[in-house]
């Protein structure tokens, strides 16, 4: 089994020690703050909690870096090679922090938001992995596959590329429903009308691509049903409308269309 | 016990009369097609269908037209007021479709995407009413509260609100989810990584507005992170990746924001 030291206690790190916990030895949790050290180590049953990194065991097989993006390289910096397999979790650092300080070493990045507050089964979570040689990225692979199903090679490059995915897919979709709110706000409707509505789009992702699952006036290319709709907005709103419908018509030429 | 005719068998049709005869009496269904007719009868336990227009029952109390929208005043003008209440189910069609043809009628809209392969429970399902008297909308409300948790007054200026809030709800949400894909595509990237991404930003809208609940580089004014993005993007995902963050940073000015 293998031995794995954990540093953090904040959001990413609470949701890999629960997983990690389950198919491994989690041998050690570090934080800064003792008191979260030990508050995660006992929630997972592991007797091990240090605040010092100097402390830090040095016959673990795997070392998982799970703190703020800034601190990685101070953490990086206040430890030294044993030879294990060292990797940090962020998806916008590159893999370069370790260079020069390790010999093996990676980036284990798990797609999603995590919260202290609530632990997220990591089965279903996509981890986007990266090491600097094939024998290190064959361990992480397997670490990976020990508690996910989707577990991925991902280079910097392709790690960018997620992450703007993840600004179209997560926050810029959240603005389309703060833009729907505030067009209902003003005649006095309940944005929760949305929400089954926004579910069943949801749902719809499980069966078909999203550009296939697309429906509304601009796919239809019911420029009056689109016209009318640009009379009653103003600002922001009323251009993005006009963008946004452009931009599915485009993809959607006429004659494809079949209703 | 309230006597209802259903006339329509397609989609909406069919998840009203599954919803209404489990606390009404469903007495006749309509279709023009009667095998369609004489299907969603025996799913729900009625005994009359017909596809004549002719042979409607004229004692039920409420006459549901829930047919495509330009077929709604074939089915007004090929029937005859009996002073019960006629409602039809189209949220873009105006109430003035009944004018000088019955005396007592509405709008009985449910806010939802059906469709004729799965019966949609509609006690979570938005209904928006509108009716022609103060007593043709308490029983129309009335019926909207047998079936359904979400019944509120709306009339065309709010139907229309209501509209354009689903285009950007799901519409031009499931767009990012196309461009999103695109971004991936082209690094090979499966679509599938942002699923649990996307279901935990909905899941947040369970507690928090859409507006309480942004996350992501614009709404940080993180502007290194964002210019980093638009350098990789090109077309109107650029221009629409620019405009949307722009769009978030007007709404978030920095002071207010902690992270």
């Amino acid at each position: 089994m293998k031995r794995v030291v954990i540093i953090g206690s904040g959001n990413v790190a609470t949701s890999l020690a629960h997983g990690l916990a389950a198919c491994c030895e989690v041998a050690q949790i570090y934080s800064r703050r003792l008191a979260h050290a030990r508050e995660l180590a006992a929630a997972i049953g592991c007797e091990n909690a240090t605040d010092d990194l100097q402390t830090l065991i040095s016959d673990a097989d795997v070392y998982i870096i799970a703190v703020r993006d800034d601190a990685i390289a101070e953490v990086i910096n206040g430890t030294t090679d044993n030879g294990a397999l060292w990797v940090h979790t962020s998806g916008s650092k590159p893999i370069d922090l370790f260079a020069g300080q390790r010999s093996r070493y990676g980036v284990f990045w798990p797609m999603q938001s995590f919260s202290r507050e609530m632990v997220v089964p990591l089965d279903d979570v996509h981890f986007f992995a990266e090491a600097n040689n094939d024998s290190a990225l064959a361990d992480l692979l397997s670490l990976g596959h020990l508690i996910s199903r989707h577990v991925m090679e991902a280079d910097s490059e392709k790690r960018l590329r997620l992450h703007i995915a993840s600004v179209f897919s997560c926050n810029f979709a959240n603005h389309m429903w703060t833009l729907a709110d505030e067009v209902l706000n003003e005649a006095g409707l309940p944005f929760d009308a949305m929400l089954p509505l926004i579910r069943t789009t949801i749902e719809k992702l499980n069966h078909l691509s999203p550009a296939h699952s697309q429906t509304g006036p601009a796919v239809r290319h019911d420029t009056q049903v689109v016209s009318n709709h640009l009379s009653i907005l103003d600002g922001d709103k009323r251009e993005l409308y006009r963008l946004l419908s452009q931009s599915i018509m485009k993809r959607n030429p006429l004659n494809d269309h079949v209703e």
